[in-house]
């Protein structure tokens, strides 16, 4: 299957796919992994850590990758931008809060400016800043995600973009060939998945954390703030919170934000050192509702040929 | 376009449409129009009420039709069944809670036992308890929806009963021909809709409510417990809750529900004299993220055309 839409053009693309930059998991050998297979690897630019990144584009300067980054993190750290496009990003993706001079910086560039959004409103917004590109992310998606459904959303958010001709690209709940044909029906352009790579052999997942999420069921996962507020990370208040797989501690803390930033001190540490044993009672498995649909660790280009329906 | 599979012989149908069982919105007008229009019209049973459940099914017994309840509250009155099928009710849907005696009492009558679920789990236990169809109900849902994504339900739920042989419908966040054309790629033998015929010119909601749910976005929805507790009533814990527009109401008892308890005698009065005077800033517009989708106050067949695509 090979597209020849505005989307595939402006990226390079063989394939209307694109891997969702998760940050932590998907590093540069999944982003090249990806691209090599005819969608575009968007290695996980997350909270910023020059030196990783640094590694991580060097892993798939070969291939045509992007980069996506959490724009109010970004903030703190606004040389990792120029980074990733001195290393050749095609694009470059953020998400979560306004992209203000990022969106100038990457336009001037001749980089594709992609914008992640989950609400119409912010659609819209994103359309005024200069987008190229529009991923409508419904709140079904693994890690920080919107509160409405892929499948309302993305016709609304084609609607509110189409005078502008800016691509959308659906997001949330998308692991298969069917989530990719349903996505078309609803107008995108294309998908972005994650957690149908999250598995991948490429993943920087823990090999547990990826066992995991191949025997979930996608009826129990949950979304929330407590594995921000235990891993330190400041989120801003906004339509999202973190989609995890759901685990004991999240049955612990669920609804307790209060008491949970009572206990933090300690509880960091215990969160901490939980990750770094590879814990995952306590740990999150960073992954969506599309868990069902995952069912084993297999090489990124079998998961693309799945999803695009390309079954040579 | 004309439909021929399974879910379509078993109820009567031209095509896989059916339409979503709103209480106290979707009556014997409604149901008969969607039918005529060559869906199935399901009248609201909703929390139980015999002589209005009769007007209603006076109204559309010249077309097939079929009726929903809520299952918990049926087990209150649970002679409504019996009357939904002395009637003619080609089906009856059961959503919330376990099916249990009616299952066997739908089933044994020769009509269509359809129910309705959230979660991949319960889609398991309902095709134990013998549903011919099972609707998969995503948490964009107007109403008492779940907490998953359309999206990544649907597949799930398709693979979970497929062996069984058993007809999925998609429902939640279904408003337009895109929808209908994304829930058949996810694997649905049809939809079901409600969002979009709560503004229909023969559904019994207050016009005031329909026009402010052609103007809504979907961006400002809520799901919660709030006005289920003014409203006085009493939903068990489930994997559900109940869905409306926004609006002041909700706003300022959002995450309130210890509060709100607590000014419950009161606020109840309040409650019911605001919905009698047709003020929605207290009264809540029952309808889903399909909001969007949504754009004028329209005859059900119109929107029927709409879903399915048939422009003739």
């Amino acid at each position: 299957m090979n597209e020849d839409n505005a989307l595939s053009r402006m990226l390079g693309m063989r394939l209307a796919l694109l891997l969702a930059p998760m940050a932590g998991v998907g590093g540069g050998r999944l982003a090249a992994a990806v691209s090599r297979a005819g969608g575009l690897g968007l290695v996980g630019g997350g909270y910023g850590d020059a030196p990783w990144l640094a590694t991580q584009l060097r892993l798939c300067r070969d291939e045509t990758f992007g980069v996506g980054f959490i724009t109010w993190a970004l903030r703190r750290q606004p040389g990792l931008v120029q980074q990733a496009l001195d290393a050749g990003a095609r694009a470059v993706l953020l998400s979560f809060g306004p992209m203000g001079e990022f969106a100038r910086q990457v336009r001037q560039s001749g980089a594709v400016l992609i914008a992640q959004v989950q609400t119409v409103a912010l659609a819209r917004i994103a359309a005024q800043e200069g987008a190229q590109i529009i991923v409508a992310q419904g709140g079904e998606g693994g890690g920080h995600s919107g509160v409405r459904g892929t499948m309302a959303l993305v016709p609304a958010v084609v609607d509110a973009v189409a005078a502008l001709g800016v691509p959308v690209v659906a997001a949330g709940g998308i692991a298969d060939h069917r989530g990719f044909a349903a996505a078309r029906a609803l107008g995108a352009a294309g998908v972005m998945c994650g957690t149908a790579f999250y598995a991948a052999e490429e993943s920087l997942a823990d090999p547990k954390a990826k066992q995991l999420l191949v025997q979930a069921s996608g009826d129990y996962t949950v979304k929330g703030d407590w594995f921000d507020l235990a891993r330190g990370l400041d989120w801003p208040g906004g339509p999202w919170g973190l989609r995890t797989l759901g685990n004991a501690f999240s049955d612990r803390w669920e609804g307790q934000d209060d008491a949970l930033r009572r206990s933090l001190p300690a509880l960091r540490q215990q969160y901490d050192a939980a990750r770094e044993r590879g814990d995952f009672d306590i740990a999150a498995v960073i992954a969506g509702e599309a868990a069902d649909l995952v069912r084993a660790v297999r090489p990124a280009r079998l998961i693309v040929r799945e999803i695009v329906g390309d079954t040579r």
